[in-house]
């Protein structure tokens, strides 16, 4: 096999090739201090220096406002799904969700747990090909917060603008955190698993404004109340080093590349390429209505099944990987986070082309 | 500074030199497929394998029997300590715990909010210098479990043997984990932090009997319910496959080391050589009582602070690193887990007997 393939993996997905060939050093030899980054104490200077570096990097990259904490936790956005409700309703009170896929309908059965949850609105009767526009559902005056997943993997779509609500906001933004630009401050927590676009699994990031650290009860455990891993800056117990130094890694490639506004030009051409491709043939058919699209994962179809599987096997073959769709709705998906090469995206434009010509419907 | 040190860090702590090396590799293009290791769906068959290897080798090396579960988690050792009562106690269930130390003590204070708990024995008042003998407590008919932590790396404790109960047992083996031969037929559930005997930082592993599967009441989220991670093989959501890899090829070494009873003959000589050193002279002071020493963490004290900080400060130049004791107690503690090589105990004894001659108390 090559030295390196174009990655499509929906997660863990590719990251930048120079990211992991620091690590493969760093990991033997931190720093040249004689100890691998992975066996260091984590209340080391240089580690805590790691730290510091991942903070500081995604408080400029991402323009969070000092009035905000940023916590590295573990547990996956899975955990989130249940730590958001427990920690920021509880008897009687009632949040807004919107149903727009696999992770929220998920994140909607843990927070009924702990508190009334009010689903106002929900694209599943359509296979979840698009999000609601702001006008399409209500928020009622006595709900915490409007949670909603900005981008969603498996379906392929993305509200192309964050919602607007009175209320605070809440978001699982697993799939597009810094991949383009957003007003933090219209949100209450924001929280993203970080292998898709930062990092390797075993990490989650979560952005927390510091007037809500004080709402868990005094039932919720301590390892599951935020407040916790605000107070000791994510070091209450030994945090999940590996995942915080690639994070650290990964937002100085991102910095050194433009930052967000710069990736986010690539990633609206990389995505438009794709897109434009699809609409350009009735042989590929996109799964997300076009006002939906994700700009993170572009779900098509093939004529039939047949021929998605020989798809997926040829592309395979030329070193374009991790084409298969989510085994919830099938058909192709191609996952192209800010690490994913544009030269990737051509690449791939150019193998549909060719399929297409030599395997008729 | 040399190509590598002997890093007594009491966690994350010190890993096989090859492990690292490999894994330097394998973060880059993994098993030559052009994939990096950390960027690899989990779903895929190379990293499925990664982790039916790693189950198989624990399974294999601490001998667990086919009706116990082996499961990755993430969060840590201080998620258990909610975990195990939240699925195993409940309104009106009681269980036992020893408070031998910092992580007992922490455990017990989780635990209450799950159910009514008897701490049958504790040596606080002795600076946890100790643990006990099962003639020092009783378990009560109506308690679920009996809870312990096997080695107190903070104090330096470790029970000599496994406790005796009628009850089944349950211990966070975090410390000593795969150090020393155990029947793992007399636990309900074991759980470790994988970061000082077994890998990095940011993977925990749980050792459950099937039979307590079933215990969650409804109110339980899924992610906090160990029968989620049971019935998908720690695949519910995407596990911390880094630290599933790194245990996998620490359990490798171990293996072509001789297994948990080869490394216990040489844990034996390493933790005999250090308090041999220890109980020759009036200079150096071990803090834990002589039958509960641990052979994981060596404490000890120098006749003043001063000099305790100037040895630990002369001990880095020469590649001696970490030897710094717990905040909470100060003084010097060695942690020679099992991937710490034999020569780096015998270089400390050495510098202890030159330090002590170079600097009269």
């Amino acid at each position: 096999m090559p030295e390196r393939v174009y990655n499509f993996s929906p997660g863990p997905g590719t990251l930048p090739y120079e990211v992991l060939q620091q690590a493969a050093k760093d990991v033997v030899n931190f720093n040249n201090i004689g100890i691998g980054l992975i066996e260091m104490s984590h209340r080391s200077k240089e580690f805590i220096a790691v730290t510091d570096t991942a903070e500081k990097l995604l408080r400029e990259l991402l323009e969070i406002p000092d009035n905000y904490k940023v916590l590295f936790l573990q547990g996956g956005a899975s955990s989130q799904f249940f730590m958001v409700p427990m920690n920021l309703l509880g008897e009687g009170k009632k949040a807004a969700y919107l149903n727009t896929g696999t992770w929220s309908k998920k994140s909607i059965k843990e927070a009924k747990l702990f508190g009334e949850i009010d689903v106002v609105y929900s694209s599943e009767d359509t296979i979840f090909d698009h999000v609601p526009t702001g006008d399409q559902y209500q928020v009622s005056d006595d709900a915490e917060y409007l949670y909603f997943v900005s981008n969603n993997t498996i379906y392929g779509t993305q509200f192309p603008e964050m919602p607007k609500s009175e209320k605070m906001l809440v978001s699982d933004m697993s799939s597009d955190i810094l991949s383009r630009k957003f007003d933090v401050s219209k949100f209450g927590l924001i929280f993203a698993g970080a292998q898709k676009n930062m990092g390797p699994a075993g990490i989650t990031i979560v952005i927390i404004r510091d007037d809500l650290l004080d709402r868990a009860g005094e039932t919720v455990p301590t390892m599951l109340n935020y407040k916790t891993h605000a107070d000791k800056g994510s070091m209450f117990n030994t945090p999940p080093c590996f995942g915080i130094y690639i994070v650290g890694e990964v937002l100085k490639w991102l910095k050194k590349n433009g930052g967000v506004e710069g990736i986010e030009k690539i990633n609206r051409e990389k995505a438009a390429l794709l897109y434009n491709m699809i609409d350009s043939t009735d042989y590929y058919r996109g799964h997300a209505q076009k006002e939906s699209r994700s700009m993170m994962n572009v779900n098509f179809n093939l004529p039939t099944p047949e021929l998605e599987a020989k798809f997926i096997a040829e592309a395979t073959t030329v070193g374009l990987n991790g084409l298969k769709g989510h085994r919830s709705i099938g058909g192709c998906r191609a996952s192209i986070y800010n690490a994913f090469p544009r030269e990737g995206v051509v690449k791939l434009v150019e193998f549909m082309k060719e399929f297409e010509a030599n395997n008729p419907a």
